[in-house]
């Protein structure tokens, strides 16, 4: 195993410490805690958005932490929930008197965790939690980790169109019930080329034969639906649209949003936005917006996920908001 | 060789589309030239930056086209100097008459290629050409592709920055002196984990034993300096560092910029960040502006480059002037 890292038991410390000195401008770090702040929290008034989990899926969820998107961010260990108390400290720091959201992926720590830390903080200081718990992988229902569908890429556009509206002003019940609306309108579906190494295990996550492909695979190297010999980008990309679009409610247009896993370029990610919006043109849905590149990762695994959001004007409102994070900024 | 593509003959035509379709509201793709334009390409009275290079490398070049960067970039071939029809259809379709600059990172098909169009430019239509080549690698002189140093991390910063002058109307003049310039003032050096491998060849490029590390690696795969066992990211970075800082003029804040190369984590990145920021600190140089992400890569290698900028006040400001390109965004 090579990575760039020192001590594998100092992986998210040292990581905490670089985000630190690179986004000063933004953020600052409870060491202490491993909680990402936006810099100005709390902020009277507001709606505070709480998200976390493991890390080694950076740039989620500390990189998007900043104006218009997160108020903090728990960093677990590599793949595992943050502890309760963090989740506390986070909440303590970005109760502005407006209430707190909690915006939790799907696994089944981290909603037990997330739940421990509402119900401390409601009665430690009588805190307002909410919770939106993010489940769009169509893949398998229940898993390794996981009750039901695992929350995995719309994770990214829920923050960002919840952070807009958190930031405009929106009350808690507004707040949650659009996270909620978010959620039941968007569809995700993943694939690995290649496992990922945990640093703190030092081999690979799972085998994967040089031909074969994972498709439906989990952010942590779950298993998928199906290992199935490699293809061209048409065909996986069709892989993943289809059981995505089969099982998206409603109609409309929708945000289309090609992520990479971490170890696969650039270039190959634009390979396989053309086929998803191919297959879409021809399905007959038209893509509002779109997002191409690395915002929700599975450490250095190789393969993409691809995210529908069925978004409607105010959604799209919320998504051209401005946000300024270290992983998402536009618009000022 | 499993990569999210289609024919390997067909990996940059096809990521071209991909990139069209994502960013129609700042692009637009001369697919016959292979030119992506920013969308209102040929700005009257704006001096003309046109840039590029072999595929492989992105966000570079093509993801830094639009308001405050580049006009127009031109993508070879993986790996692969773009042909001068290429350049100067680029160069024609950015000329709003206050003349191009062409900046080009010094390996000597690109510097070949870019001249020639320059010279085709000049005798067709009488634009005015310039030329910056960039020339910022400090770990070997003369290489497989170039005599010379290599031009490498600091393209990106240049680009950023030159981009932001052209935007702001200064003159051919003043933005090829500008560009002369940050190439004095910047350097870099990059290190890799693992190889890549260029899709049409199917094989990885170099070997590299899983215990060694290629310090001074070019973003093409070149040979560094030395092959070394591999350490903790406290040590590499000093590696990096060390002669970047042996290597750079003057005194004063520098940017820092640490690139991924496109199949490492970005928590690893804000781990040799972080090592970076510590001993630039104990050499008693100030970071004024940083930037930590995968902005210059070579396909999926694992590894990591340092590039160093002394920025002066006005460069300082170029940085921090709006900028909105698929690959870097802030400002507006």
């Amino acid at each position: 195993m090579k990575k760039l890292i020192n001590d594998p038991a100092d992986v998210v410390a040292d990581a905490l410490k670089g985000m630190e000195a690179a986004h000063a401008d933004l953020l600052r770090v409870s060491h202490e805690d491993r909680v990402i702040f936006r810099k100005d929290a709390p902020r009277q008034g507001k709606v505070g958005l709480v998200s976390g989990g493991g890390s080694g899926h950076e740039p989620l969820h500390g990189g998007f932490v900043g104006l218009g998107m997160l108020d903090a961010a728990c960093a677990g260990e590599v793949f595992t929930s943050p502890v309760p108390d963090q989740i506390m400290a986070a909440t303590r720091g970005v109760d502005g008197g407006a209430g707190v959201l909690h915006i939790v992926k799907n696994y089944t720590g981290d909603v037990m965790n997330f739940e421990m830390a509402a119900e401390m903080a409601a009665a430690e200081s009588g805190t307002e939690v909410r919770a939106v718990v993010i489940d769009d992988d169509v893949a398998v229902q229940d898993s390794l980790y996981t009750a039901g569908r695992r929350g995995v890429g719309l994770t990214v556009l829920l923050e960002k169109i919840v952070g807009a509206a958190a930031e405009a002003g929106q009350s808690l019940d507004e707040v949650e019930s659009l996270a909620k609306r978010v959620n039941e309108q968007g569809r995700s579906m993943g694939l690995a080329l290649t496992s990922c190494t945990v640093p703190a295990a030092g081999k690979p996550t799972f085998d994967l034969p040089d031909d074969e492909v994972e498709i439906g695979v989990g952010i942590h190297g779950e298993p998928g639906r199906s290992r199935e010999p490699m293809a061209p980008a048409s065909e996986l990309a069709a892989r993943l649209v289809e059981p995505v679009l089969e099982d998206l409610p409603g109609d409309g247009p929708v945000i289309a949003f090609v992520n990479g896993m971490g170890g696969t370029p650039l270039i190959e990610l634009y390979i396989v936005y053309r086929e998803v919006a191919r297959i879409l043109e021809g399905a007959g849905v038209t893509i509002a917006r779109s997002l191409v590149g690395n915002y929700i990762t599975s450490l250095e695994m190789a393969g993409c996920s691809v995210t529908l959001l069925r978004a409607d004007e105010a959604m799209l409102g919320l998504w051209d908001a401005p946000v300024h994070t270290p992983g998402l900024r536009w618009g000022r």
